[in-house]
C-alpha cells in the first residue's frame, strides 16, 4: 500500500492561500504569489501541457518528484471547480481545463452526488458524498500501490491529519508575508502530531521541506 | 554601520511561544520544544556558560554564526524579565542568570526608567523608554561596526520590521506544531515586506532559513 501524503505551498507566515478566496481568485489575494517558483518549472509546464523552456533544477527536480508513484487524489469541492452553487447545471467541469494536471483519479469530497467526469490524459473526477474516510478508501482502491495525495485545500488537509492518516507531507515555503488568508496549519491542537524531518531543500525561491508523521 | 537582524525559532505552524506564556513559563506551554535542536548544540553549552558534550554539526555552526559580529541587543521588558510589575523593588535582575548569555550591551524596551544593570560576562541591561527608534539608536551606538540583534519577543521583532529597519532574519523552523501561542510574523499586512531567501540549511532537528530584506 502506498503512502497518504500531501505537498503545498505556503508563505512564510503559513498561508495556504491569501484573504478573500473567491470563484474567481481561487487562490485569494495575492496567492498566486506562492507558486511563482512551481510555475517556472519545466516540470509543471509540461504538466499542464504547455510550453517549453521552463526551468530545471532543485525546484524541478521537486515538483517531478511529487507526482511520482502518485496513483489517486483526494480534494475538497472548493480545489475542484469552487462551491457547489457555483457548478451550475453541471456542465461545470472545473477550473483545471481539458487536461488537468492531475492524469489518475481524483475523488472531489462534496455534499452533492454527481456522476464521474472523465476528463482528458487520464483524470477522472469522483464525486464522493459519505465523508473523508470514504473518499480516502476509494483513493486507495484506485491508488493500488500507489500513493495517494491530499491535494487540498487546508481544511481538507487538517481533516486528514486530525484523523491520523497522514505519512508524510512536504510544504514549499515562499519568501511571502500574506498578512492573512487561509492557514494551512489551523486547528490541529497541540501535540496530536509528532513529526520528523525528512530532508530540506534549499533553492533561491522557495525552501521545500518534508515531514514525516510519526 | 552592522546590520540590523533577529534569529527565532518558530513552530512549523509559526508561534515563536505556546499558549499561556506567563512569568514561571515565558515560552509558553509546550514552547521549550522550539528550543530543542539549540539546548544540544556545543555553541549554546558554552554561550551559556554550561557543560561539555555538546553536539558540533550544522545546527552548532549556525548557533556560533548568529553571535559572530553581534554589537549589541535590543529586547522587549518580557523577554528581559517578565512584565514591570514582576521586577519588585529593582532587585530583580532578569532570569538569564548572573552570566547571561549576550556579553554585549542589551537595551530593553520598558516604560519603566531604571538604572543600567551590569552583569557577568560582558552583558549590561540598558533601560529604553522613548521608544523602539530610540533603543535602535542606542544599540547601534554601542554596536559600532557590529550586528544589532533584536532579541524578541515577537510584537518587537513585528515592531522593527513594520518600521522597515530589518535587514535579514533566519528562522529555524522546529518540526512541531504548537496549535496556538503566540506569532511570530502576525499584524504585518500585505505586501509591506518583500524578502528574498539567502540561504537554507537543512538538518535533522530544524530547518534554518536566512531571509533578506529587500
Amino acid at each position: 500500500m502506498g503512502k497518504v501524503r500531501f505537498d503545498v505551498s505556503v508563505s512564510l507566515d503559513g498561508f495556504s492561500a491569501g484573504p478573500n478566496p473567491r470563484f474567481d481568485e481561487p487562490l485569494g489575494d495575492g496567492g498566486e504569489r506562492l507558486h511563482e517558483w512551481m510555475l517556472q518549472t519545466a516540470g509543471f509546464k509540461e504538466a499542464h501541457g504547455g510550453g517549453e523552456g521552463g526551468a530545471t533544477g532543485r525546484d524541478d527536480e521537486v515538483v517531478r518528484e511529487t507526482s511520482d508513484n502518485t496513483g489517486a487524489y483526494v480534494m475538497g469541492r472548493q480545489m475542484f471547480g469552487g462551491g457547489e452553487g457555483d457548478w451550475g447545471d453541471g456542465s461545470w467541469k472545473g477550473w483545471w481545463g481539458d487536461d488537468p494536471p492531475f492524469h489518475v483519479p481524483v475523488f472531489v469530497l462534496t455534499h452533492h452526488p454527481r456522476e464521474p467526469v472523465p476528463m482528458e490524459g487520464g483524470t477522472t473526477f469522483h464525486f464522493v458524498t459519505d465523508g473523508i474516510e470514504s473518499a480516502l478508501e476509494q483513493a486507495r482502491a484506485a491508488a493500488g500501490d500507489g500513493d495517494v495525495q491530499i491535494a487540498g485545500g487546508a481544511n481538507v488537509i487538517q481533516q486528514y491529519l486530525k484523523a491520523g492518516v497522514v505519512d508524510e507531507f512536504q510544504v514549499h515555503v515562499a519568501p511571502v508575508l500574506l498578512g492573512g488568508g487561509v492557514r494551512l496549519f489551523d486547528g490541529l491542537g497541540t501535540d496530536e502530531l509528532q513529526l520528523e524531518v525528512v530532508r530540506a531543500v534549499e533553492s533561491p525561491l522557495v525552501t521545500h521541506v518534508k515531514y514525516r508523521v510519526l
